[in-house]
């Protein structure tokens, strides 16, 4: 079994009883739930909060799809959808036991805390399997901790496709892709949630991973953003930066509310157990947080762009939605609603001011992924310290740091390996007649005329 | 704890024997759900409905981006994502409190038949609750009632702006949004669901809402499309209709899908319980009568275009689907098969018919909602006296009316106000334009030519 | 109760110590779960199980609607609605007790192995049922088994519309639907799922239905395209294909995401239960097989297309996931992770080889059903023998034949009756002007210019 995650959340509730935390009854007699029911109702959670963060998948497809122009809207199908199946794969024959080595580091043990996990192939519980032969009987089942795991593997690699859009080739970004889900990704989520050296020596807080997969995929599509450079023609020299508009809002806003449904999974499901009255009670607390912190977001853009531009600007709306999910993301179980609604909304006032900022830097990000999940998922792992007394300011910046600076500069490598193999842009020409035609040889709407 | 929703329903039960309820047995030792598990089943009942029914919030912007003209669709998304986020934070700041006054009426109290709820801030449970701590152990958790119910506040918001889509302004709408979902719907869903003057005094039965939720959307939605008047060239006036066509019918029916999927939540969650064998065999049963009243809904609808005007009209089969849901909505559970079916068909006729009445009478609809959730509403809400002894068809017709003259002059007396303040209606010219280039300056299709 | 379709998994399993299969332990007094809540959790799988697989239909709908030209696109969502609904109605009336008749066969006994199932409408259990009354307190309750196994009929008749569009009338197709859901799919079904002489005489294993849903599907699609011939202008004749590309790849892309998602609860819910610790471990197994098989087939289809073309076509990796999903269904529970993978894979690379093999043979199907549901289902079903000891080649190989031969014989009598009575083909300029305006006076997008 891979269910260690769990174990500094319940740590910290022990810790807290200023919060109000009522400390688990001993079992009394005839009223506790069953072993066996405990074990199914945590199973069960990760099931279902597993297969809602597999529709993220199908969300961010939307998103970017909308949010890039018609002429790359196959390709960017084409990414999404290859990006998922290879995250399927790779977790499944490295990254989740990278993630999860259970005592079998590579490098260091639990005791002083791991850095590197262990490699191996994931290997399922059996078929019907009794309870003396599972895994971790007082838990949950090994199958449905992985297909919960493997879809948070998978959401790192979806958020790097956006920014990366319009002018990456196909084969490079996937073959970036087997590596950041293979190997980035598990080692440095080993770190924090596998039990590894930033849990145990720096006491970092990320409940559903703000930091672990929110940041992630932002410095990975970061640093690929500033090795690729900007799309043509979007920056002239003279400092003016041409708006280069979503092709289909709808299909923009389809994404966002995939995405708003697919969180109550992330969140919820991080909660990792839902077979005791106090875990289901947290993971309700999870849901109305999340939803609220989204909600926060997206009024906060919703506001802040009427009062800055005097105009309403749909896509901030949709981006502050999704940095309110991802500020809350780290911490969804301690604040209140009001704090809740209130953190979300700091991220969506990030996403307004850092939009336009990225620009300045002449760093082209196609979707806005690196504001929604870089900047608000860097907010949301300091937010923590506001509600949640186990963490500490100090612990949870070193902890930004170290993952930001190994992913970033892993990241940044491999890109530059890519480029000098195998170069990573498109041709001049295919980026202008767009990568559909280019790369892939079709059109996403080969019928409607474009004007 | 904000569950008394539940008390009725059981009540009705225990009344009616003669529909073949067998009582629950008492507890049998050694074979009974444990209380720990029947609060978590009944938690995440709330939890998967609550779910459910939040992604109808994004059926609804479908449906509405696809059955409004391409160049107000990017607006139509914007109002849908931004009412979404106002209910979730209105309704915990407000609305919560005021349906579910939980004995400290403002008005009323809980003997007498509650009037106006209690004013405050939801809290949810603390961090880690345990049995004793919990708000009511012997049920659920409060966060995932909060959660639910927010869903069902949010609903009946969506279904006001698809029929004020195409020439109302954004912000007086959004303003109207804000006292809907933290006053309207709350003070009326109390009088009934929270324990009010309509269930104690006139036994009112409305099982998930045809008339609390879904009447009260399609009368705040005519009192708006009356005092803001039919979109211009519509009605000529020799009494022409002109069709304004919907821009994208994957996109509606789309919506319609989800709306469909959504409504299992919504109708099977209204259960309020699945921690013993007769709630989950009622569940049941919610979900396959909820299936069969939409299945019947859609193919009226499709037979009925048909024979009357020779051809299928999709966007009817659609709305055909959506009136047998809320037919339906008022009493999921007793039916039978059958009976489901035909109540839903009935729904599916009215559209039929009163889509083309509401042309006759000048009042411009553009997504069909006022059929659908007011009409068909009024017909569920009646229909449950053909299969529930408990419902009497005074006491279904008076709370009908009463809650409908409450929401249509009080949502008519805001939408007055609204406009005599700031003005309810975009100008000819935006109207014209389109309330995309000409409120927001974006377009949904920047790159799609129109013919 | 209706719930025998367990019956030869469990004694599959207790056949099978082999493949690691621990015996359910007896009750350990204090720890299992109890009869309530098996009863509720099986009861529960079936109701998310349900919901997913309805999905499907939504997946269906976008996944053709995208793959369709755009002037046909309004007529296939009105086939994809309207089928949904009349399986809705047709299953309940007919189709159940058809496909379980519960030993009342009116050919045939449980004994011999049942022909044809029993006559009459389904029954749900009464409202509030208790114990004593429930139909199968030991299992589950008879309205989530109901709702579970319509959605299966629902799916069968989903996959028939795709590779009929744009050329089928609405009408005769829809008259093939009611017979399809009432009869022909329920039918076959009852030889395997319902305990009939499949089952008994052949010891046919089919987990989740490659064969009993999919290969129906596509055989009822095969006949169909056969005696309705090729969209006009596809086939030259000097052996040239005209390609008629899809209007919406989005679409086609999100209808697949919905497929993949929703598949979860077909295999899934498919263990039929999950209320002991190897019930939910095995549908957790489940999950990630099935992911993974998806995942093998969208990559197999990936490099392939790459290899074979110089190009990655998209629609051939939507269609490789969806193989790969068909592929695993007949045993999504025996195989690991590496082999589930594997037999994907195989799934995504018939649709490369045989979409292009169909056109060879001037059979016309428009989104490929028949390679993905036909193809890849029997190789599923074949497949099954490599990692279940229960199957053998000779009886999966015969039940392929016997389901083949009825679905495909009585599915082509029913279409020649229905040439024969009103024609059901479309005339040739409606054909050409498109099904939208011809047949329902209606576009999909009315404003896009057509380029």
């Amino acid at each position: 079994m891979k269910l260690t995650k769990t174990l500094p959340v319940v740590a910290a509730l022990i810790a807290l009883p200023t919060l109000g935390l009522a400390q688990e009854e001993g079992p009394v007699a005839g009223t506790d739930a069953s072993s066996d029911s405990i074990f199914i109702f945590n199973s069960l959670l990760f099931l279902i909060g597993g297969f809602l963060v597999m529709w993220m998948a199908a969300g961010f497809a939307m998103l970017e799809a909308g949010l890039v122009r018609s002429k790359n809207v196959a390709m960017q199908l084409t990414k999404n959808i290859s990006l998922f199946s290879i995250a399927g794969v790779a977790y499944y024959i490295v990254g989740y036991n990278l993630m999860y080595p259970l005592g079998n580091w590579s490098i260091g043990t639990d005791e002083t805390g791991g850095y590197l996990g262990a490699f191996g192939v994931a290997v399922l519980e059996a078929v019907g399997v009794g309870r003396e032969a599972a895994d971790d009987y007082g838990y949950a089942s090994t199958g449905s901790d992985f297909f919960f795991q493997l879809m948070f593997c998978a959401t790192t690699a979806s958020i790097v496709s956006g920014t990366l859009a319009e002018r990456i080739k196909l084969w490079p970004f996937l073959f970036f892709t087997v590596l950041l889900t293979a190997f980035i990704y598990p080692i440095q989520a080993s770190w924090k949630w596998g039990g590894g050296f930033l849990d145990t020596q720096y006491g970092f807080q990320d409940f559903a991973g703000s930091t672990v997969v929110h940041s992630v995929g932002g410095w990975a599509a970061l640093a690929g953003a500033l090795i690729l450079g900007p799309r043509i023609g979007k920056y002239a020299k003279d400092g003016k930066v041409t708006p280069m508009l979503g092709s289909n809002l709808p299909l923009a806003t389809l994404g966002t509310f995939i995405l708003w449904l697919g969180w109550f999974g992330f969140n919820g499901g991080s909660q990792l157990a839902m077979g005791t009255v106090g875990d289901v009670a947290d993971v309700s607390r999870i849901f109305s947080n999340t939803n609220t912190a989204a909600a926060g977001g997206a009024l906060a853009a919703l506001i802040l762009t009427q009062v800055m531009y005097k105009k309403v600007d749909l896509t901030m709306v949709l981006n502050g939605a999704l940095a309110g999910l991802v500020s809350i993301t780290a911490e969804p179980l301690t604040p209140t609603l009001g704090a809740a609604t209130l953190i979300g909304a700091v991220g969506g006032v990030i996403v307004v001011f850092t939009v336009p900022l990225l620009d300045k830097l002449k760093i082209d990000d196609v979707v806005g992924a690196i504001p929604v999940h870089l900047f608000a998922g860097i907010w949301g792992t300091l937010a923590v310290v506001l509600t949640n007394p186990a963490a500490t300011i100090g612990g949870q910046l070193i902890s930004i740091i170290i993952v930001g600076v190994f992913v970033f500069v892993v990241s940044g490598i491999v890109w530059f390996i890519l480029k000098a193999i195998m170069g990573i842009r498109v041709s001049e020409e295919e980026e202008i007649t767009g990568l559909d035609m280019g790369e892939l040889g079709m059109e996403a709407y080969p019928e409607f005329s474009k004007g």
